[in-house]
């Protein structure tokens, strides 16, 4: 794998990096780590990279490595730069023939989206992108029993994304994590909606296996000169009559990162927190309520392929992130192979994912300032 | 005391009996336990009580009572019956010189609401309405810790209240607790926004300590063949420029009871949950949370006053709606020997929350059919 | 009910006058709250007791009593004295035919506790041990299940009672609740083994349904000038093969008072807590571990019995300790009206539970300062 | 690196795999997976390891290794073949020159132990044994707390490690897991005190700072036709007055794998458990409990070292288990840089842990058929 973006310092560079290495089956081979070829080259070095596949730019490093023979080049690249930054080298990469993993949310606005689509289904390639909720073990066994109707039809799906690090103006004191993702040059249209709230947004959609035909938000921007919404709660239709409730802030003060869905049918309900993330409460109307557990013997191929260890064993976000990556390169793999991937691992999220997020930051900032309550949802 | 209503079988009825009988400072001397006049005197007989003072209606047993000597009639009136029989005996029971203790919410529509109020202030005498939740000790001290200034200025209210019990049909198969509630005639406009909003918006605004003043609405009725919603999300917006959202469900299959409320300022937040009642979790933003205790030496006057037992001995719901009528009776007993009650006896729900819920109602119900997104909280 | 000692002040006193309040079921008419009768008399008028029927010491109050009308004397006592007055009283009621409340450890040493079993089972009278803990609807839902056999034979039983409000010198600081507890001449032998000690004893034979056959325990004084045990630890055997573990402790600084117990059979386990005493976590080998809940339509009799409220609304130690006043006054009530008495309402802890519980403590401390392992559990 | 045992379907080589790729630093360049040379061939080549560097044994493994140059040959071995297996790969290894990281318990008894210490202070190599829990951010940060006396002197300590997947005969249905474990010419003389009671006795050596000087133990075998141990019930007394259990179980039926301690000073005290292994709940007399996380400001540098990511993305079992992997390798890449370790670098368990842990092995199995009460901890 190839690597754009995430120098040394950038949180979530590392985190894809640590994501890649779990299993064993990815080997990082080149970089373009940044903007400067300085810091590029110095990052490069401090991952034991050959300097020659270190590169000054992202569109040096595409053509370079497509310049090699197939044996040796890149097999696929990791794009973990900020969101305006997405687009331009996963479309070249895409072009190149290169598989592509790409950070959410996909791009800067939705028309990149639109365009993105495209140009994977014209390559043929892999496209993954790091909606890292979805990797978890637990969330996957939710799915598979909404799926399989235990529950009955699905009236209510609750989502909510507290975070609390943005409660005070951090963007001024140098923040760099804070920096771009309040700058709307950067970031895009959306803040808080941008960067949790399409998380929560494609949890819910995954989870249910339902779409959203309306919403209805109300953002906010509580901290004094920040440039977008940090904060935001938008009421939900879903495509088979279920309505819901997603929460995403960035000024929950004190909060950390638990992400946490519910939904409910007519027969029970689920529910899982990335707080507890091995664990899934379930809840019936006439018996006790139970708990399933990554990596016991009762789960579902989806859960237990993707589970690494032994109920109690606890496995956290790096190995949701991992399952992710390790998916998508089973299944590149298997293309090289010419072998057919199993379904356990085309279960990763797209680009069709990334535009229903691209349409959730589009349609939830133009509800916000809309007078009307319903706007439907426009992709 | 007297009651009316609540004749055994009654769920609340009993509730307020264990209630008043808890603290060992209230006595029940008489009753009208039901229209039925047969009924009223078997339910008097089971709870010991004279036969004389079982009466058959309570215009009987206010007019009765009142002729009775000051030193043998009741002191005041509990009232349990459905809501459109609120007003009613509540204003009757007032300008007989009777205090008031009336089952939320507190009357069948706004109008009555407002009357009753002119009625209490008329009156001279104590009202108090049963919204259990703020009884909870811990209820009182996160509502110190915001009023003390200790997480700045409020920015977030999220409360819910999700319930599974009327997930089916149950009151077209002879639940009497399902069948007035989910009864226009006997309800009122609302349902599950009724019943259990009510109780969510009380507890917004009581710990807070603000008030809504826009809502948007969306309210359902899940189960075909209801008459009034069973599930209802809301939008907030609070008079200090908070936002906010409301949950409140029937038909959250598998839930219980799980009246919850966070509540976020600029520096921290705090969590309340009836599950775990007699705890409160603190978040701060650059230290570890905090979790505050029922009965520990450093909680407020408010919340020690209101519990019984030293930390570690579970206090709950018929502890917390015990309060309400051990404050409500220390104000009227303070009031028959001319002493100046406490400010923590007085610390009970009136009749203001009443007005506020009833008008809570009236603009939910509101809310939930306009096109248009804000609508004014109205009262 | 006339109670004997627990004078306004005292902890447990308040607490058996809420638990016999609560369900309407129960009068206080008479006292000797104090062997001080100055003291006595104020806690009377305190408690609104008529002057004549508080008197000035237990011996005064049960001929006193006794010479009353049957309609008109008092049906039980409640004797809430420290444990060196507990015996005398206790047996003096019982000679003079009244029913009994005794707080726990039963008496002063193992030698009374076999006078009073004899005393109770000549005299043909209730008895009731106040082992507070077997009275949540969640215990004896375990107990029941336990029973049934769902488990298969009970294997290990682990259980625990930490508290941390003896960590520093408080009986030097005029604490009157350390003051006795801690004094050999009045708590007897054992120190945090008869206090709490005793608690868990009681419960892990209640639960378990196993009786203790050998024990091996480490018992500790760890704050200098204290006269007795403040911490121990206790390997036990049970009749049936099975072991576990015992640990009571009172200087487990910072801790409430969660006792808890956890049995495992061959098939499964399960766990309960008083932190949250209206759920019963279930495992199993095979399948999702479940949690049953107080109130639940499908708890047994003897749970659902000793619940006031659906679930959700939660019950605590209040409520536990009122059950086993409701249990033991039903059966006096049905003595009296020549009634059986169902057997929901015989399950109170009573004499033999006490004898079990001094012979516990005559085991422990004998263990202590034994060279050898095991000690043979005698009564 | 290079790795003896351990082939596809091992448990515990998968997981020392994981953890050794996580962090980039390590590479697997050869093994020795099978004692049978085909089986070793087939796990390199599923492990894409070059052919001429599988080996049929691990002492082909060693010579050849030690034969390569320098620069080719592997730094350091992990040994993770079962207990009777320990000993002399680890010997052969240290004395050909490479650093060893080696699975617990050390070694088959404490004879190898010791003989192994002399092998490790002789060689002048890094020696790391794998007890996983000491590499949890959240255990460091109690160690820490406790040693910087924030607590005071501790009083008491209670370990436990529940496991059930040993409550069927399941040696004897083919788990090879359970085959080596359950079997005295493999495991050594313990069961379940070797496998998971080292872990835990290790944990609270290692978090409280404390040596045990006593013990006292009940050791069972609950299984029929099991050879050895599967539960036991220690007692124990620490060099510093401070007293203890520790509780391991393998027919806790229905537990996973919940290892948990808690400490006990003067002035407060702590907890952790696996289960919620990024909090630890800290307890103290006067004030609100505190709940400390992994990746806060707050937190001490051996906390923030061993985490990866920021507070609210969990991490766990296998992020403990990389730690000690990246500690050790950090050692081992300052040694070949001839550069002094960080102290935070050095804190992963080693060759004295394992004596003490084999120790633990033999006076705890002694004490469980020894009369006297009180068995000296003997290394």
């Amino acid at each position: 794998m190839g690597m754009i973006g995430g120098g040394p310092g950038a949180f979530i560079g590392a985190v894809h990096r640590i994501a890649a290495n779990m299993d064993g089956l990815i080997e990082l081979v080149c970089g373009s780590f940044s903007s400067d070829p300085e810091k590029s080259k110095k990052a490069g070095n401090e991952l034991y990279l050959s300097p020659d596949r270190v590169y000054g730019s992202f569109r040096e490093m595409i053509r370079s490595e497509h310049g090699l023979p197939e044996s040796k080049r890149m097999d696929f690249v990791s794009i973990v730069t900020p969101n305006h930054l997405h687009f331009e080298p996963a479309k070249l990469a895409l072009e190149n023939g290169f598989h592509v993993v790409l950070d959410k949310p996909m791009t800067f606005d939705l028309n990149e989206a639109i365009q993105l689509k495209q140009t994977v289904e014209k390559s043929g390639k892999y496209f993954c992108l790091t909606h890292t909720y979805t990797g978890y073990p637990m969330v996957k066994q939710a799915k598979q029993m909404l799926k399989d109707g235990l529950f009955g039809n699905i009236r209510k799906v609750y989502v909510e994304y507290p975070q609390g690090w943005l409660s005070t103006f951090v963007e001024a004191e140098g923040s760099k994590q804070a920096g771009w993702r309040t700058d709307p040059t950067k970031s895009g249209k959306a803040g808080a909606m941008g960067d949790i709230g399409t998380h929560a947004f494609n949890l819910a959609e995954y989870v249910s296996g339902l779409q959203v035909t309306q919403l209805c938000s109300n953002l906010n921007t509580y901290v004094k000169g920040r440039k977008l919404d940090d904060d935001g709660d938008v009421l939900l239709k879903f495509d088979n009559g279920a309505s819901g409730v997603l929460i995403a802030s960035q000024i929950a003060a004190g909060d950390e990162n638990n992400i946490k869905i519910r939904v409910y049918g007519e027969k029970g309900g689920l529910e899982w927190q990335q707080k507890d993330a091995n664990s899934i409460l379930v809840k019936w109307l006439d018996k006790p309520a139970e708990i399933f557990r990554t990596g016991s013997g009762y789960v579902s191929s989806y859960a237990s392929h993707n589970s690494r260890t032994p109920a109690g064993h606890p496995e956290g976000y790096l190995e949701a992130f991992a399952n992710l990556y390790r998916n998508f390169s089973l299944c590149v793999m298997a293309q090289m192979n010419n072998e057919k991937p199993k379904p356990e691992w085309l279960d990763f999220p797209g680009v069709d994912d990334g535009v229903r997020g691209m349409a959730f930051i589009e349609n939830v900032v133009k509800s916000s300032t809309a007078k009307e309550k319903w706007i439907d949802f426009k992709v």
